[in-house]
């Protein structure tokens, strides 16, 4: 008789912003009097710039036409796509430790920093931020490298906590002398918003060399730093090509939260056990994937041209100029904050229980924003609020917390 | 210090398809007199239908304006394809055991047989037939389910071997007493192109219930299905919505090989260890995807409207029309062959090695082909045909083999 993976039983709830949907349908059915304004999940709401438009089009035409048609692509990506990243990405930034070899197309980054655990060994011990992004820790429990949860904390995990005195960007030295292979690592922060300086990811980098571990670096966000001081890639950082695997999208980056398309830098220069990791991934990528749809990959080459890069650049500084709103009114109303200078996300200590203020802001205010403590035991008391909407939503939202806040 | 996953080192070979790839390029870069034509590798050649391509770009072009854009969608498909893929593939098959609930569409068959198997215990027992579509082995291996391999086989692995014997359709009995909790079947085949019968499907499915075990079907080629009494659907076998987990994809149906849309329907009563087999999969799909692009979504909504339904029976239709001349040029070869009626695919014995016959044809006729070996044990001796290509191709391909192989 077949049985469960016994890991899922660990799993503390469900996914946040599953639970975050469901606490607000149940608002709606209740309740439908002013229009909702949703500052929670990060989900972009200005549409695809015209230039990427006109690439995807072109790519679906292409479909259309015996002489032009393609089946199966490369799983890794076309070469097309993958140059553009290379040269753009890191070339352009001084990053020339990296070429087209070491880049794999995706549907999400998701879905690789999801996926990526699995080529290391089952009892890697594993270090990640709190507050963090829950898909790290979750892909890990399924894994089964934790015990069970304990006051929102799994066994077998060390929490790299961030906090006031840290400014909320852990060091090697947080790590408190408990071992780790595989450290997850996420800036501009998702949730807090703050970014790492050069400083700060060289004292990472140096660790994982000492220590023989990986990182995981996810930069889903790097397209919203605006302080040139701050690398925006981790292989600014010399070495990081021996121990950093990179993550990045075009969800933010471009809006293609609904189009998807993402991508993977897995350096060939990283060797462990004799083996190349960018011949696992490769391995892994070609046995599980069939790589992303045409068109998209089209449009997504597009956000490299040069009109693409305008737009691109554009869309950004207006949910930007978003976050000066929120982080304007955050201060305001007297809450210490961090993040919305080179992130979408504005992080607020509250001093309350998270769900009690999501529910407190949802019920009096008709906004949704996130817990802090979704993402962590040291959210708690703290809540994200996103630069993803309209600047017309984004002033009525705050000019409502303003008022429902304000003592 | 890192360690790597030690299970990817037990896998045998490089992917199939990606050794085949290197042959052909090795090929090409040493002789190109005459046009080289594929018919290995199952990819569509026909460019998607006009109906299919408006939807597409319809998509495309509500991605454009604010107040149709969509980002984040859920992460188990929009309500209006799974709608229509319950109501097309299944009600109107007379599965009513199969509602839009159960239906999560993804970016591809592959990846979600790739990734289905996380949700069971890592002792689970593994049998799947030989030959068979190296991805249900190969992620076996992966998540550590066999020992290493001997002679072409895992071990821990129950292999149910398809033959002369049993038509290369295996039955329970082939199980040989060995336990297994989890069996992979693929009808209509790929590599044999043998579909399995009522009875057959039937035999399975009470086997399954009685053991307490899951089958994974992979029924990604059920549109070639031409003799109406081959199920096309598992679930038209009574009993099956509580033991059978079927993958599907619009790869050969719609000729969507490179626009990346499948599904997988795990029905609702399916109940293992007390918990709903669904649930697992909700939280394993919401943890590691972001669910498909929205225009492919669109294109692929559009495959069931009456046109689009048209159209891709058309498409189908020609590729069959295609197996006949491979089966009318293999019966006058006087080889024995299975396949090509309900499939796209052509099963030859050969009764030599398969790489040679694959080397034969490489250099002799300028085809590819895909050498039987690569799919199992019980594939040597054997060659697969595939149907996709032009008929004008198809039909230049088989009078160059024909020409070489004729004694």
């Amino acid at each position: 008789m077949i049985h469960l993976n016994p890991n899922y039983g660990k799993l503390q709830s469900n996914y946040l912003f599953v639970e975050i949907d469901r606490r607000v349908n149940r608002h709606l059915a209740n309740n439908s009097k002013r229009k909702l304004i949703r500052l929670g999940i990060g989900d972009v709401t200005k549409p695809l710039s015209p230039t990427i438009i006109k690439a995807f089009h072109q790519g679906v035409d292409e479909q259309a036409s015996e002489d032009t048609f393609r089946g199966y692509g490369p799983e890794q990506g076309y070469s097309f796509l993958r140059a553009a990243i290379a040269q753009i990405d890191y070339h352009e930034r001084g990053c020339y430790c990296i070429d087209e070899s070491d880049i794999f197309v995706s549907d999400g980054a998701k879905c690789d920093i999801g996926n990526f655990q699995e080529l290391f060994a089952f009892n890697a011990k594993v270090a990640l931020p709190d507050p963090v992004y829950p898909v790290y820790t979750d892909t890990n429990v399924m894994a089964g490298r934790t015990g069970f949860a304990q006051d929102g904390r799994y066994q077998g995990l060390t929490y790299l906590e961030g906090s006031e005195d840290n400014g909320f960007v852990p060091s090697p030295r947080d790590m408190r002398n408990n071992p780790a292979d595989l450290v997850y690592l996420c800036f501009p922060n998702n949730p807090t918003g703050t970014a790492a300086n050069r400083e700060q990811l060289d004292d990472w980098v140096q660790w994982a060399r000492a220590q023989g571990a990986i990182i995981m670096y996810d930069s889903a966000y790097e397209a919203f730093i605006t302080n040139p001081d701050i690398p925006r890639s981790i292989y600014e950082i010399p070495g990081a090509e021996e121990c950093a695997v990179e993550f990045r999208s075009f969800s933010k980056t471009a809006g293609f939260t609904g189009i998807r398309c993402a991508y993977t830098v897995v350096p060939g220069s990283i060797v462990i056990d004799g083996i190349k990791l960018q011949d696992m991934w490769n391995r892994r990528h070609s046995t599980k994937s069939n790589g992303v749809s045409y068109p998209v990959q089209r449009a997504a080459t597009a956000v490299y041209s040069p009109e693409g890069r305008r737009e691109t650049k554009e869309n950004i500084d207006y949910y930007l100029a978003n976050a000066r709103i929120i982080l304007d009114a955050m201060s305001s109303l007297g809450y210490q904050h961090w993040g919305g200078v080179n992130s979408p996300y504005v992080w607020v200590k509250t001093d309350e229980d998270s769900w009690t203020t999501f529910g407190r802001i949802l019920e009096g205010a008709d906004v949704v924003i996130t817990p802090g403590s979704g993402f962590g035991k040291m959210g708690r008391g703290h809540i994200r609020i996103s630069a993803f909407n309209s600047v017309e939503n984004v002033q009525e939202a705050l000019e409502r917390i303003m008022k429902l806040l304000k003592t």
